[in-house]
């Protein structure tokens, strides 16, 4: 089901800081940066290698303010890793086999994520405290 | 420098039913199990996708004891993502490049990882909050 690992999110305080972390220590390149007002986050998608079914990424996520998601996991943890995205072929089916699993769906349907992604997350308490986000990306759609 | 995302390390307190899950959720399979008693840890790698640089794992992590690394973490931080891994060509020179950058290395020198890779880790507070680790498998030697 799993196709690749597509992207850790790393939730920091400042992107521009940390994208120039990336780039000089690691030598990654920016991809995209995109706003997504309805997840509250700036966020930069960094390339790290391509594989047969698309593209892995180092995603980091700036929260557009404390009330968000990513602001409050900012203020409870830290800095850090926030979730795990994985390719998958078809998001909504994936959902359908994972949701009939006993797996909660935090997304009952795809939503919009970076690059015109299809996405959808599932519950970290039901995936042993890894909030884990499926990927359906524009490049692999089914 | 980074070649791919070769794992993300996932802490948990029961590793055989975690293998179960991914198994059977995920349709993932087992690609090694090790106990790595210089990290204090079973391990398991789980296949998620082979990329050029080499294959993309989840790797599940259960603590020897409570007075190891992971059993530290799970008292501290519960279950989840305790550490990313991502690939390189060569670790002995990707730990020169990285420290001299100024991140603090955790491991000056290589240590054995899962699956006969040479590792290092860097210290999280130079990573953003990541534990962040650098794996020369052994199929993608320099």
């Amino acid at each position: 089901m799993l196709t690749r690992i597509d992207h850790v999110g790393i939730a920091c305080r400042d992107l521009t800081a940390k994208i120039a972390f990336y780039e000089s220590v690691f030598g990654l390149t920016v991809a995209s940066i995109e706003v997504n007002e309805a997840q509250g986050v700036k966020e930069a998608m960094l390339h790290v290698a391509d594989c047969p079914a698309g593209s892995s990424y180092v995603q980091l996520l700036e929260p557009l303010g404390p009330d968000t998601p990513v602001g409050k996991f900012l203020e409870r943890r830290g800095e850090g890793v926030h979730h795990v995205g994985y390719g998958v072929v078809n998001v909504t089916a994936a959902l359908a086999a994972i949701g009939a699993s006993g797996v909660r769906l935090i997304d009952e349907r795809p939503r919009h994520g970076s690059m015109g992604a299809a996405i959808a997350f599932l519950h970290p308490s039901d995936v042993g405290g890894v909030l884990t986000e499926l990927v359906q990306s524009v490049t692999n759609a089914a």
